[in-house]
């Protein structure tokens, strides 16, 4: 079974300036390619991404490319520098611009194209904020449309201050975050190729019918 | 397929008292039981829960009793109510209980008890702060074993400032809350029944040892 | 004594888009008024502003001007509507720019521009997520130099799910927002008058030193 | 001017189990010393604290006597060692109970006893997780009538993963950590001395009549 994965670097500095995510990202892409998963990083700053809650903000709006990348893909990470102890602005961003996957909706279904597709997260850091910035970033991926594995993250911070970051840290080297990264990209394909086999049953519309029969219709 | 599903209710109040969570969780039970999972609901304020960080933290504790129930089900949904626009003291309480899951791994997978069990989230409250709590428990789900499947929560809130809880309120006809309850379970019932027939392949401590491979021994 | 209040519309959408934290803001803005408090309401997204770290991100970054007028200012007040039941990306872009500050310290006393001023949060969306939001503002506002003072805050949030935000669902009729509101003004322009007559003493530099003497000189 | 510094030590750890919480709060002690600021530890769960969302929560409810401690001092500083990375259970349920304080408001003025005292906030762990804690604890501080002064925290935090917590690491050797004790002790005692001076003169009944005046009666 063929499987592919792309990264979305939410660092924000642009190419070709030195991107501590990206470095950790080819740190999980040698454990992905080492179980035949083809890999792809998309470094978002590079692109212009216009701010809103549509999956095509218009004219000049390079989202509507990634989004086709990411549907294309079977497993997607979000990695993000930490920035004010969260996850970036830039990743903020990103997570904005999902919102339009609800409006891309299967016809007889109801699943958005992202159902069936897994989800991790990586985050890096100088220091703290890594946890928070998973945890928002599960959130979103959830509702999202993507399943989200056991261990679906790994993140490297060093101690309470200014100080390296994962290259001259030498994060790549770390065994906490490392270990993380090897049971997230195991975990991620299980689930990847679990999905390809056995896709949800779930009708949304069905469900959203069964709801509405139990609910009333003024909110 | 014969499956069931746990509910952690941290409630702040004993029983009797009427809890809001409790009357939430009933709502979701209604849909496990059209898809024929068998649920069980423990009020956890009930019981005495010692503050700790591992399974099992000595005399008079029934942290003990409640995990036991929790790795003979197949789902857990931590159910929570909301103060300071945050999970209950309670559910912190149990998140951090979980912690002890770690030592209880399978000699030779390295997998955790709770491996290829599912996990969803309920939170209610009278205002703010369902995704907070959310995004919280996901992360805590995600590390201690579970998997998350597509819109694996449901919530309901009211308005800004005090004002009716999901009783009073009749959040129980709330179309929103219960599209997301049908979604949620669904989604539990579906990925759950995929782990049984493909559990997670992941070889804990194999992993390990591959990861103490490209790491320095020292942090 | 003559204060001046800046609100930053962390909004999407750019003018002459309607923008509900618009309109949030203008309730405020009658409030400070009838203080005799000068007010000023900048969207951001109106201008051009670069993702970063620090005070001036080269040609064409239009957020030297804006914090020209924050430093002119007695009170900031950050406006954000919710997304993803978190601050907007704008909000978040914001924040990470304001790390700036720390750059153009007082020679002599080490103090940031922004000593003595006091800083307030404004929070609107449809539904949930607002405490979130004013949580990790007001961390940035305590760590970019503002103090914050009691209720320093006043948000709107509707029902669980989609729903009018604040102009159509009159948030501005909202008795438990408009208490806050006014809370939210009484309490910046007594600390704002405050910290006028008796400003921080602190010397940073000062302290400093003496960290560095009961501390290790190697991180 | 003689002022009086509270400590809550959220610690999990029964004394005399050692706290690396406690060591934390010593540091910071030394410095208030040095400004001739009396100081005082509470160490929360050596103390029966029941859960609730009221200053008194019946028999053997110990809540009041702290309350009254913290009635009695200037200066209260919320001390959690992070867990899940997040302050710890017995943090969460010091907040909740903290909710009380509002129906102990001043008949005349609506002030809360807190009103004219000042937060601060002390966090410390292995690895990640400090922001997240304070950024929730400072909306409370907020929320229940404290005035947080600029650099209200300081925080001990060391690499990603497992590994020596304070004590250990030497914390009280770091930087970083140190200077922000530095900072939040000079800035707390400050505004505690300035708040005495020239306490808020907000009527928190008189301007909940004029919210009422704009509002809608019915919620």
């Amino acid at each position: 079974m063929s499987l592919k994965a792309i990264f979305l670097n939410c660092t924000l500095k642009k190419s070709p300036e030195t991107s501590n995510t990206s470095a950790f990202i080819k740190q999980a892409e040698r454990i992905f390619t080492d179980l035949e998963v083809e890999t792809e990083e998309i470094r978002v700053i590079d692109h212009n991404i216009k701010f809103g809650n549509t999956s095509n903000e218009g004219e000049g709006d390079d989202w509507p490319q990634i989004l086709k990348k990411i549907k294309e893909s079977d497993i997607m990470i979000l990695a993000t520098p930490i920035w004010r102890g969260d996850r970036s602005a830039v990743a903020k961003l990103v997570a904005e611009r999902f919102d339009g996957i609800w409006s891309e909706a299967d016809e007889e279904t109801g699943q958005y194209p992202t159902f069936n597709k897994v989800g991790g997260v990586m985050v890096d850091g100088n220091e703290d904020g890594a946890k928070k910035a998973i945890s928002s970033i599960c959130f979103d991926l959830s509702e999202h449309g993507f399943t989200i594995p056991v261990n679906a993250f790994s993140y490297y911070v060093g101690k309470a201050g200014p100080g390296p970051a994962y290259i001259e840290a030498k994060g790549d080297r770390h065994f906490f975050t490392n270990r993380n990264l090897y049971h997230m990209v195991h975990n991620l394909v299980h689930v990847a190729k679990v999905l390809k086999e056995k896709p949800y049953q779930t009708n949304v519309n069905e469900l959203k019918k069964q709801a509405e029969k139990v609910s009333d219709t003024d909110k």
